[in-house]
């Protein structure tokens, strides 16, 4: 890290410092500008031990120089992870696509999704169970009876079953029905929850949280791999700012992004990213046309009778034209898209 | 709630609506513009319903006219809730002062911060034991270690103590030590955490969540509320913005604003909402100024040594000074701070 | 309109501020809520009459049902305004590609890039001989002398001529050489300056503002439309969020989103949007799968040697490989890409 | 500056990086690290020439050590700037106020805003006669018309005037008849016209764009001072964060980090930074105890038949209650509010 000294500090202040950056186990590397001193320390750590001198009078701001995360960085794995579990493939050249309502709303609503989604090339079922909604008054989710319906999904269609998992003691019984744990934004940084999935060694969907940066993403997955779970899918569903027009702005330079920071797989909620369902299409366009390695969204068979989110999901019909579209541009790429 | 009609729809595409909206319980009314169709529904209930409606094709937007919170609302309950425990009394005419350190590092440290805070005249002594942080590799907190050290504080100050829970299965611990239970900004809507600590009926500081809108965030206290617990304070710490030479940005006006929606009292974190701790005092008496309720904030007997957060806590001396200036404040109005 | 009354207002309050609303010269429809009390104004204006209603005591919120612009809706003209000058064709089947260095330097620059751009595809060249920096001490342009050499530049390849003006007094000289005046981020509410551009009857490339609206944008675009110049090309070039891992966050759905709005054709800059080259190439390809009526990029021929924004330039050899894949992509949704 | 280099960059990479720095006049210190290798480049000058090392491929991101700004700098003039205009007085232990309707909108108007605020304690009159608008068919502005009623209103109560100029060929008009020239926040990156009031030595009231970085901010104000005018006051008046119930988010910290890094005076606009006259109150007592020399208010004899912005003006009667808070507060830090 580089720690900037204010332009009042005295030589003495400079040892002092220099001194204490020698008992942290670092090399102090002293540099005299025109304005200011700088001091290089060398060997620097990742435990946020440069917080500590930031909080020094003669100090004016300390850069850190490494990346805060490790396992999750492509410094130290530098070909692509690629999650696979039954027919859902995500990294490398398999783009996996995940559909399927925002809730799980009953028998028939899931059985009749899942066959739709399945025909149109889909190979993950999305769909949840327990549901993090913003109103106490709001429906949600079914709980383990929506569990039990997604696993008939999947014995139906083979689709792999994605679905959240909100609390660390849920995890077991989640777990014994889903294929992939979904983390969903509010929880990004619900430590115990990313420790609880962690130890499960399923693969796990992260999602980043609504003002989360790429550090705080990529350290709330170093969290899950550093439990030993190397699994973890990331995925950006837009983020909060002053747009109002759509329900979250959705950033897709996050894609190249964090392929050139990680090598963990990357994919894309557009119907989150958006909130409106007519541009969830040239979202998902968009999407495959950056690099993503996969889709998350939402379809319904009856979009204005959905318990949660209809204004954002798609019909299957449109989902299929979808698909098609997107085939043709993985193409372009030398990529298939499931 | 107003459903707003897209320009195009046909006079069956309204009635077809304006019958939904009959079938949902509501009373339609059909408002025909010069360019548009407008339909009012009288009754709205808060559940979200509208939200149904918004993905029907023929509809432009639609528009609630009720705040979707309802025990927190003033409309509820007109008079100010006022939370009580120990000397520490948040609401009315009484601003509360709850000061510490971030991170209980060891008995010497938070016996001497708690002694100092107590003499300047606080009332609420803070102090983390269980510690979310960004990075796994940071420090984590001395968990039940540090409760019994507050404990211990409490025991010689008479302080009450504000300390983060987590996750819903440390709620029975944390609630054996603390006097209050704090809510962190990264589980604002961590839903089965709110529940957790709705349940126990204690005092519960809610912190916003760095993006959480006021809605969401009121709505994240009725999840508290909702059972059963009344004793919430809100706590303002800063939101995340574009603005980068502060940790967040600190927005004062939530105070008069929560103030004219809500009875619950509402409190300022200085510390976070700038990061910084030179800007701390201003911070401070600009919140009292402002009407706050309380102010929660960071005090370290030596900033430059502490384990986290060194860069925004303030001195005893500097606290003591706050507490000075932040008295003649209150007097102004009329209000007298712990 | 939609005027939203207090819970608290007494039904005098309700009369009086109907025949308020019919004093304005709109139809007041009054509708007695089971809470509130809200009444529809038939006939609303676009001159922000509702900001002054809003002001009254007994008001709660008033709410727009039309959109504020009139000229440049869908609803005023459906069908897509495509801009051409020269080879550069911009809307409809049509995806125009401007490409060039942020800055003219020099002759030998400006014709190397080109001639190397033309080669590659583009059909205009931008360049900027007043540049806006956002400090004092930065490079400012080559100011008319770059205007001549972008014309030379011109002369030899045929290419339209893309370029900046900063201020009304300035419009007349760098329409004496462009072929499209831009109006610059920073400039996107100056209003002298749109009606000034307004006046020419040239093409106006007008970029958003980091943090403007879609209705603000549009209503930047209305000011140039109203002076009677229908030649309007908007560009999306990313906007100011919390974000500090690019330069500026591009949201790509503002592609769909705004031909839904509007018939002005919509081109996105990617070296702006991203500010770092390495991500531009997949935001190209991404900006073409969305849907996008044309691209403005950076190309340098040493952008380590650039006096402006080198970070975001690409190579005129990266720059062939983008248009190579966008012209495929372009062709899977029917398009072709200059 | 600190020049880190890629984890890849070889010897020689480091050598030519050292080479470019010494062939720019400045001195290179190379930095090897156990992870990766920084350059210290001594002698920095503020020209933007780092922004070109950062394009080079070897280089993974360049860090600034010194401010850009120069004169704006407290290093440059350690003492407050105090800017006297009449009784109007900015700085040092005088709190300025400037009060007044948003637009001039008639002879009685004005006149009236003047004599009640010149009676609560204002020593300024604000009014727009140019007024910048949203939208082309809102309401302009009086123009020279409202310049001459503000004079009157100035001959008749002796407040000093403060008016908006939005283009520089205003410029020499309304310096006819005013006292402090106004930037609005559109055109904080206005070059020309900041040019242009600079030329004039009168003082100028620069308002923070609304996504404006502070180091922006005080870039806009170096254009200003570089032409030799160092009659600069600073105006904060909220920035566009995703906070939407408020009209902008008012970030008080601005008023203590800016007295850290410039000597320039800084007061707020509350009107603008909440929208909601409701909240003006608190804030304005917010910012007096923030530490801030100055306000600006919109204030209105009937905010509900304002032409603009009267959701957001307060009556002469609450302004004359503010006033009389506002003073208590100052006493307290031994300052004097007009």
């Amino acid at each position: 890290m580089i720690v900037v000294m204010k332009r009042s500090a005295t030589e003495e202040m400079v040892q002092q410092m220099a001194q204490r950056i020698e008992n942290m186990g670092l090399k102090a590397h002293i540099i005299v500008g025109t304005e200011r001193t700088v001091i290089a320390a060398i060997g620097e750590k990742r435990n946020g031990e440069q917080a500590t001198l930031e909080s020094c009078e003669e100090v004016d701001k300390v850069v850190p120089i490494l990346a805060p995360f490790k396992i999750a960085s492509v410094e130290t794995k530098p070909e692509p992870t690629v999650v696979q579990v039954r027919d859902l493939k995500i990294g490398g050249d398999s783009i996996g696509v995940i559909a399927g309502p925002c809730s799980v709303e009953g028998e028939e609503q899931i059985l009749a999704v899942a066959q739709a989604v399945k025909q149109a090339g889909a190979t993950g079922l999305r769909g949840g169970a327990f549901k993090p909604r913003t109103s106490p008054y709001s429906f949600q989710g079914m709980k383990e009876d929506g569990l039990k319906l997604l696993a008939a999904a999947r014995d139906m269609t083979g689709l792999a079953i994605v679905t959240e998992v909100m609390t660390p003691h849920h995890v077991e019984l989640v777990a014994k029905y889903a294929d992939v744990l979904q983390i969903g934004a509010r929880n990004m940084q619900n430590y115990h929850l990313l420790q609880a999935v962690g130890e499960t060694r399923m693969p796990v969907l992260l999602k980043r949280g609504a003002s989360a940066t790429m550090d705080e993403f990529l350290l709330a997955a170093e969290y899950i791999l550093d439990q030993g779970n190397s699994q973890v899918i990331l995925c950006e569903r837009g983020v909060r700012t002053f747009e109002a027009h759509t329900r979250f702005t959705l950033p897709l330079a996050t894609v190249p992004y964090l392929h050139e920071k990680t090598h963990l797989p990357i994919i894309i909620d557009p119907s989150h990213g958006t909130g409106i369902a007519s541009l969830v299409p040239s979202m998902c366009h968009a999407s495959i046309a950056a690099g993503c390695d996969g889709l998350i969204l939402e379809v319904h068979p009856d979009p204005s009778q959905a318990l949660s989110d209809g204004a954002q999901s798609v019909t299957p019909a449109v989902f299929q034209d979808i698909m098609e579209q997107c085939r043709k541009i993985a193409e372009v790429f030398g990529r298939h898209c499931s």
